[in-house]
């Protein structure tokens, strides 16, 4: 590159997500073809930044990766070089090691870094890039959460996941008349919920921006009843919360025979009902893992592609400390300063759940 | 029909299943075009027939439905009418009711019936046929394990679903170095984890017909390690059982915060292998009713509406109490006498048992 | 509605296209349940309204139809009922008759019509308008070609559809050594070939909007062979041209054995890199009419529903002869005297294509 | 082995096939996990062998390649060694070199050769056994038109992809009224055309097995005209035929604007059509290459796995000069004697046909 730029890194961190390996793919092939870099990828996120452990990504390493889910550099969730965990001394304290991992960049002449992830992981990046490391972020949340850019890949994917399970489960509950309900991903944010159950016509969609009243969601199960419809489906976001009510998901143990038991909002959803609705079965089914995995979608491979090729631009143009961004139809870039912490909630008087709550789909409330 | 047969009766029992909308088209298409007969479906399987609750089945109503999981004659799980649940006098007793569907029977002028269903629905049509009802059975087992005939439909869409699964799962679990189990249907006999197990490339498959060693298991994902493969897919029957112990898969209700607990021999091979394997996260998905519904698949499209045209060929054929049997690759049939309460299991020593270990897969055995 | 618009009526014209139903459906669930008006649909558009041949649009009818591709109202491509063809004294002549059809409207007491469309069937949507019907258009173009809104409903699922298909050529031209060509729709805009070949690794990507030159397609070819890559994949939009040339695309009819000969521009490009390379075999694929119909994606099943609650919206507004407008992440509107005759095209020099350039993609120019 | 076998080899010869990659990894798992063998594959069939160009196959390498389509070891159509073009002096002539190849295995010292194709490469096959050379077949078609075995992998994913143009064709067709024509491989046998017919609900099937008379398939249109469907699926295999007529499938060159014309029996029975049926548009596609690629099905996985580890089992067991086959449900070998030049045929009198007559679809004849 005309600024001197001839070898960059690449890493992936948090948990992986439809389109990181499109990502990867399109960094490398627009650092190699357009501009003649040399490219390696850290394993594991930090990890490998501060062990210096790392892959070469050459054409060949990237090629037939762009639709496949997970990501070739691995990941690992919580690595914060700043607060590291080391041992010392036969005991774990915890240190701030980043200056190990600019060591490392110096030694192997890394002049710039691609660094893909969430909320934590960019965090990191910022604090690299305050430290004078060349960093370019790409957001990556499945949740599709982030406020500093439109929509990020791997959601459509995840929702495409969900929604197939919603049409799968359809045609059960009609032959059994049942009460179905899919937990999905979504802590913080009901995008996925609400998307699935709007596209896999749901008939209530839970989610944590809005707060549920379970005799809302019975009044939804009769009124379909009185129109002659005997089942119903409810998709749930794992963050969804009862009104006034706290929801405790854990894992606990015992020692009955069996030991393991487990707690999640669709399961307790369709516990609580059991006492409104006594003519259907009501059954819950936690999609889990499965939304994150195989084939990427379409839509997904584009926009990451997008990304990947972007952050190799903003190297050229020495825009470092940024974040790729889409805004609208437009690939461009906010400052990393700006977008930690920022997270991008439903409306709940916004035009999505309104144009759900037009066509008769309940939020509980 | 030249036997006098004018007008038959259909009705689904037991579990939903891929398939059972296209024995129903088949059925309704050549009683109609071949035979000329009228065609009626009972609702709920036998509730329908105490109740005399049917629609008439056209081919209009039948349009269209051969590709669509679920049943448009809905079914019930536990309706047996030699031992029904009736109120009399304000209080719920067991009384034999089936000549009470005999007599709708004769109302209506049903000549004969085809029964749709599992083990228990067919052993209902047994009496029937015993009470002298001219009746033929078309098996309906999702999981496979009829012994009276070599293929059930329903089946291959739910190995289909099964290893979309464990293909999704796999790219997660390489990019976490991940221990990753996935529960599949099969209570009795293990085929669905089988065939899944096998297509969808899993390092372990464990199935109520091979009791499970843990530590072989954990032998296998060292070995997996050794060889630099730092993560490993577990297919497990719901079914499946370790060496000598006993899982009570149970639902418990207290009143703690999360009052819904959930245990099944999934999760808790995950919390066991959390003893033995502390280099890898182990996550467990439990894929319940998404295996059911949805597209059916090509392949059961096929086998169904074979065996509901070779239902209505049996009743033309005054082959009355009999059974529709597919053997290799010949349609045939079976009697009703011979087929209750025959299980077939996968054979431990079976060619496919052996073939899957050929190329590495472990029974933790 | 507080307008005092109590009937509305609901057509679709032009080619169908993946989303068509979930926008009746959206239309008919918002005007139902939350404005209480009767709705009916006209069948095969403007020639149902000449005729008065509609059905009634309750919720049950539009029960269970918004992921189906086609449309339950039907279509017709050339219905324009202001130069329609009527028989008159055994002559067919061109007349205006859009007369009939408000007299329709009047006689069945229909107070707006919502027409589902493309350019054509938008130009007599406007032709309406002007005649003073209430009128509200949505855009209906599986190419994406409309200008005055972001993103139509049925590309998404045309462009998964096309991008499977490359997937699948994908293993197949890697086998065989092979140059394999996909056309794929779009006769004056690239925009489905540009995003298939680009999520699914198309080498050449040939669109209407950039003439191609035969030699740069050879020399891509021919860089791949020298990185070792002996396939290469490309993907032609049915309106693509070679530089200075012009493609006829027709249909012939000789007397010989096979009388019909079809041309297009994938098989003649397949026939002209003949001259060029003689060292791998060359094939070409039609997709044709597969592109359209089917399980419409999850994305184009929420932006369809999108489109037809804002339609019914924008009635409740009074916002009469607008047409519902994607903007960014806002649906708006914009007034049908500005939407006729202007499409977008894909920009030789914008983002897209120079993203696509980026990772090695070559336009043939 | 403990019949001295130490390194074996494997090749696939003719078109690609869902499976082959499967077939590859069972052969190669089985024989280094289960027997110790050293495994090599040679590149594009048998002319790797002559050109002793081969790649080490080890458990690294076949990782993950189970469920792809396509081969990894390439595969070339027509090599036949006994009958090789080779060049001498100057000059393009053809000569057994089959010997070349028998010195190639000795020198690089392998034992016995895993031989994976259809009737040509199986020929040579043959041939090769007669000169001494330890060889299992493996049965590859596409078509499942091999009589010495019950089902061949790859048959189940080709009739899902053409299932699934149907099923997408079959919304388009229903909007427009349209006669919808599907072409799909079949050279000889119909067997591609007739289960997805069956399952993707065509009214007319037309195999080469049947000569079809134009007329009854007009009827067939009419008849579904006068109950009210106003659309027809029509799917053909290329190999069928009209009653005492003959096809031409020729690709034709000429100077006009439109240099390329290729003429199918889809296009050409989409022209005949139109002279019959003047109320319906007609269009047909032609499947082509899409139908051999992606992702190999979960039935042809399996299936295929089983024929690759039999194969080694054979070796083990001295079974040379045999080819895997599938019979029932078992897995077993036929000699390659008596192999070759046999076809299984659709029978115009089975069950298949008459079981799909019976549900109403047309043969044409």
């Amino acid at each position: 590159m005309k600024n001197g730029i001839k070898k960059i890194g690449v890493l992936t961190g948090g948990g992986d997500c439809p389109g990181l390996n499109a990502v990867i793919r399109g960094v490398t092939r627009t650092a190699i073809l357009k501009y003649g870099l040399e490219v390696i990828g850290y394993k594991f996120g930090y990890k490998g930044l501060y062990n210096n452990d790392y892959m070469p990504l050459t054409l060949q390493r990237v090629s037939g990766i762009g639709h496949i889910g997970g990501t070739i550099l691995y990941s690992s969730n919580k690595d914060n070089l700043f607060d590291y965990t080391v041992e010392e001394s036969g005991k774990k304290v915890k240190k701030d090691v980043s200056d190990v991992a600019v060591q490392n960049l110096n030694k192997e002449k890394v002049d710039a870094l691609i660094i893909i992830g969430g909320d934590g992981t960019l965090t990191s990046a910022r604090d690299f890039a305050r430290k004078g490391v060349k960093i370019i972020g790409v957001p990556k949340t499945i949740d599709n959460d982030l406020h500093a850019t439109d929509t990020t890949f791997g959601f459509n994917s995840a929702v495409n996941v969900a929604t197939e399970a919603l049409d799968r489960l359809h045609t059960t509950a009609a032959s059994h008349h049942r009460v179905m309900i899919l937990e999905v991903m979504g802590r913080n944010a009901g995008w996925i919920a609400l998307e699935s159950g709007f596209a896999g016509s749901a008939d209530v969609i839970l989610i944590p921006e809005i707060e549920y009243d379970i005799e809302k969601i019975v009044e939804k199960i009769k009124d379909r009843e009185n129109r002659g419809k005997l089942f119903s489906i409810i998709v749930v976001a794992e963050g969804a919360k009862p009104k006034g009510g706290k929801v405790v998901v854990k894992k606990t143990v015992d020692d009955s025979p069996d030991p393991i038991r487990l707690g999640g909002i669709g399961n307790k959803l369709a516990y609580d009902l059991e006492k409104y609705v006594n003519n259907h079965e009501i059954r819950c089914t936690v999609l889990g893992h499965t939304q994150r995995g195989g084939i990427t979608s379409t839509f997904d491979r584009i926009l990451a592609t997008r990304y990947g090729v972007k952050a190799v631009e903003l190297l050229a143009e020495n825009r470092f400390g940024n974040m790729v961004s889409l805004q609208g139809r437009k690939m461009t870039y906010v400052h990393l300063e700006n977008v930690i912490g920022s997270q991008k909630m439903v409306d709940p008087k916004g035009e999505l759940v309104e144009t759900a709550k037009s066509i008769g789909i309940s939020f509980g409330d």
